[in-house]
């Protein structure tokens, strides 16, 4: 027999894989590196292979396990990222290769449906534990066109640089998510009990901010090659260790008793890897890169002392993963960076690079108008600058407009979401195995003895 | 005092140790690029050590936490893991370099030796809670000597193609194991209460399979090239996200409520990588990559709802981490289309690709007979499907018949094999530290209210 509630979710699920599936089966086909030769070339899988596969560690154990930090929600976060993320990619081969007419599928366009995904996996930070997984992968099939089409823009109208997608990536999921989240406020998320972590789940996140940290540098730099790709990675390792380090500092400031805040260091130690995103390519100096990330780990903390309560109760914009923190505003920030790198620049310090910086997306195999670099360089540095301050606006036009649709739709009643005592908890969707303390364990639980359950009885007492 | 228990286990293992660096100091070399040279030459690490670290974490992250979703079995099947899986890498050197006739060391043999402890870990898994690592290492010990030389038949003296080693690692070290088990079958674990899962050991079992998961397209491309590598990675890449997809579809619909469930995300997800291992090379094409990653995760799940229970009632096969359904089945699925693509491939289609992906394991560094490209063109496309077929076949009669020996091997009563309450448990391996449970935590515990503990005072009942 199979169960009412599961086809609302899987028979939508089941025929959009099929349709993938064909339309996978006309049109998409390897990149030309990826056929039969007639000569063996050397490798050209080549250096992008293993940024892809931090990038691809980035997604499915950082953003995973990052979200374990719920008490009951850990089996949700780490599996329904996988879901999403599975779904998320295929789906963005297919937008990016309808945008580019390109219907090709090598590492390049590995790397760029993972990072599609991070798009949606940043939004389901704001609504983990309120939605469905048919609400998400519903989210996921709107908001992966919207994201596509405005780094389109971004990238080949405006002609504007993100080589680490701060703007289209960061600030766009942010800022979408939280508009759906507005969209889907619900009162119950305020007296749940379960929003809250507990000791183990506190530590399983910190594996995904580990993982995260480490690899941001393949993510920001991925995208492009040479002293670009050197640069990128550079300034990104710097900011981040000034970003931990400011984390720290202010968690300790901002608590009455001078302590540390587990949250604080599992997301804003983070935030110097997006606030460096914009321009982790440009020579902005490795001082500058430091000063970006210290900033960041700042903006970053206070937020979720302060800003992430007030939106909930003030605004009714309940963050759950506080992303506004580690996406919305160090994405703003990147951007603002990003625009005035751009408008200090000069042939004189940045030399040949000034043009390809801001066609740098080149690399990621996309067609694009002949005359991109003629473009840039009839801007002057200021013009350029206001071009990155154009990208933002859209960027954020878009997601919030966006978002804000896609809430309304996810509000259609016969969807999945949770309400009441299933918001953040697994139960709904999982069968899920008894919490903690092993049956056959018989020792004292917080100092009082526990009661034995039905497994124990063939066990003698110690 | 030493304990005489420990003697049991030490002695044998000190002894062998010390062997191992006898053999390896009489006959083996370094890979004539890393001895000594007069010129400084480009990374002659090159391209393949990335790829053999995405391995090297498949093999101790991903086994050895995959397999900590037993209750109290956790320390030994992350740490037994590593121990097996460094005692098997020596041997693996050894034996390589005796079927070969080439005495080096260099990162290709690390991977290949990475490859060798992965078909151990496989069985291993069948076994997992059931076997003393005394039982394991005579296992590895003998396992290793058959799987390696299977190998060498399939690839040096059939010519077939197995770039994943779906059929000489997977399909091998899973019907090893499962007839290992059979012959140790002890009806003790029917009745034993510790084969089963917490809720923070399903958290860390999936830190193990989403690193498989992320890992498995360098697992499938680490021991080729070019083209080959190319496909192989994008191959593996589209057939673990349809497969992930499809397991949670098929999880939720064989569930009665519809839920899901976390073994099947554990373990389901990853047949893809398995089930496009043998033709992951190949021009199989973007959809053909993705059907073989769909069919997987429908067959890995639905044999884990049904066949592993019937397997163990019926034919007494306890198959503890059901390495049946993601490595067994899906490693002959994979053998079955590696088969077909070689029947259906033609010089026209494949181009010069078609003799180099029959004699692709030659980059492996192994000697061969100076014939092969010969012997492979002197075949039809049928033909090289029927010799595919033929490794295949060879695979399981080698590894069934090699396993039940083993069984009894292990069966010598003086060995160190678990029973009774001992099953599935850390506690005669180790001094096991106390099993923690988070104080603020108030929710129902087994569906029991839990006593409210000091430090929830602040949060309101619901």
């Amino acid at each position: 027999m199979v169960a009412k509630a599961s086809l609302r979710l899987i028979i939508p699920l089941a025929i959009i894989q099929i349709v993938f599936l064909v339309i996978f089966g006309i049109k998409i086909q390897y990149h030309e590196t990826a056929r039969p030769l007639n000569t063996v070339s050397p490798t050209p899988v080549g250096s992008m292979y293993p940024m892809f596969q931090d990038v691809h560690v980035m997604i499915f154990i950082g953003f995973g396990f990052l979200m374990t930090f719920l008490k009951r929600y850990g089996y949700s976060a780490v599996s329904i990222n996988l879901l999403v993320a599975a779904f998320t990619a295929q789906w963005a081969i297919i937008i990016r290769s309808a945008i580019s007419g390109n219907w090709e599928v090598g590492v390049a366009e590995m790397l760029t449906a993972d990072f599609a995904a991070a798009t949606i996996l940043i939004s389901f930070g704001a609504v983990l534990g309120k939605t469905g997984p048919l609400q998400l992968l519903i989210m996921a099939f709107i908001e992966v066109v919207l994201a596509q089409v405005n780094e389109h823009i971004g990238y080949h109208i405006l002609h504007t640089a993100d080589v680490g997608e701060s703007m289209f990536i960061h600030a766009f999921g942010a800022y979408f998510g939280l508009a759906v989240a507005r969209v889907l406020y619900n009162e119950d998320v305020e007296k749940s009990s379960k929003e809250s972590t507990v000791y183990h789940s506190d530590l399983f996140s910190m594996i995904g901010t580990v993982f995260l940290w480490l690899y941001w540098p393949s993510f920001n730099g991925g995208a492009v090659e040479g002293d670009q790709q050197h640069r990128a990675v550079i300034n990104t390792y710097l900011s981040l260790l000034t970003c931990a380090v400011c984390t720290f500092i202010v968690s300790s400031l901002i608590d009455k008793r001078g302590k540390f805040e587990m949250v604080h260091i599992q997301n804003a130690t983070l935030a110097g890897g997006v606030a460096v995103g914009t321009s982790a390519h440009m020579p902005i100096q490795p001082w500058g890169a430091m000063l970006l990330g210290a900033i960041a780990g700042v903006i970053s903390t206070l937020g979720y002392k302060f800003l992430t309560p007030a939106l909930s109760s003030k605004l009714k914009i309940h963050d759950t993963c506080g992303v506004n923190n580690l996406h919305g505003m160090p994405g703003i920030l990147a951007a603002l960076a990003g625009a005035v790198a751009a408008a200090l620049s000069s042939k004189e310090t940045w030399g040949n690079s000034l043009y390809s910086i801001f066609s740098a997306m080149e690399s990621k195999n996309m067609t694009t108008a002949a005359n991109t670099t003629e473009v840039i360089m009839g801007r002057s540095a200021m013009e350029q600058g206001g071009y990155q301050m154009a990208a933002l606006c859209l960027t954020l036009a878009i997601a919030i407009v966006g978002g804000i649709i896609t809430g309304f739709i996810l509000r259609i009643p016969f969807l999945d979401s949770p309400k009441g005592d299933l918001l953040f908890d697994d139960q709904e969707l999982w069968n899920v195995a008894e919490d903690g303390f092993p049956a056959s364990d018989d020792l004292p639980l917080n100092g009082k003895p526990k009661e034995k359950s039905l497994d124990d009885t063939q066990i003698p007492m110690l």
